[in-house]
């Protein structure tokens, strides 16, 4: 017999989304994912799962440094669409973008984000596809009020899709 | 200077509520969690963070596995309470508690629960005061249709509080 493995179970898993960003050097780039979450309370740590493929997975692995962006429910699907469809390795993508700089250097995007993190690296595993960073944050700060975008909200009310590229992909859909 | 951490912004991540269940021999035990996210879609790989205290963590490290059942947002209070807030070391959570056992013999709890997951353990992670668990997801069923209670859902909605052991406990709070 081989077990069975019903997908549609995983649609119920609740997630965010946030934006990713990292640098080396002179580039920088980010990345929409859904897939932020806080591992520790004490010292304060968050992981984020990234697709080996991804430019921001050469980033963050070449500094240890990321910054997450806790997007409102009010961004436009074109933001998205930048940093969620569209390569680094293509687009400048913070040509046009407000952002600030971490201690690090690292940038944290400021443009319809409710707040922003920045993380050093502190843990790493290989899983398969992707990669689990996961670090300390050093500096956070909450920008505006809102309610944060949630994947449900994204998916179910906006109809917005998921790049083949997520964790959460599923070519079956 | 000291770089700033506002953990408020930390209240703005999303996340679901699950019962993460485990087993060693004849004893069975389960809790709550809010860290079920899934890794990779091919295979279809899911993480689980647990606190090193807990004893689901002393079962999932010795069995290699474990089951996510994603919890209703009718699930009341005295099952979250149960699970939530006992510790399986001094009593046995699953006396009168629906569940059926995966091809592992692993428990995977049907009661409250919209679906169920069994997970072999692949991949595991120490951080600091918790582990990171990841797996392959070797048999998911859906059980009953319905809304996934979220964490948000859980706090701001229901008053419910979080456990001292979780990730997201803020003592100042």
């Amino acid at each position: 017999m081989v077990p069975e493995v019903d997908r549609n179970l995983f649609r119920e898993v609740s997630y965010g989304i946030y934006l990713v960003s990292s640098f080396d050097g002179n580039r920088k780039n980010g990345q929409i994912v859904n897939t932020v979450i806080q591992v520790t309370s004490d010292p304060p740590c968050f992981a984020v799962i990234i697709n080996q493929k991804n430019f921001t997975h050469e980033l963050i692995s070449s500094s240890k440094r990321f910054g997450v962006s806790v997007l409102k429910d009010s961004t436009p699907f074109p933001f998205i669409g930048l940093f969620g469809f569209k390569s680094g390795r293509d687009v400048n993508k913070f040509e046009n973008v407000g952002h600030i700089e971490g201690a690090s250097g690292c940038p944290l995007v400021t443009d319809h984000s409710l707040g922003v993190m920045e993380i050093n690296v502190t843990h790493t595993l290989d899983v398969v596809t992707h990669t689990v960073f996961v670090g300390e944050v050093v500096f956070s700060k909450t920008l505006d009020d809102g309610r944060p975008l949630t994947y449900e909200y994204y998916h179910v009310f906006l109809k917005g899709k998921t790049s083949k590229n997520a964790p959460t992909y599923n070519k079956e859909t």
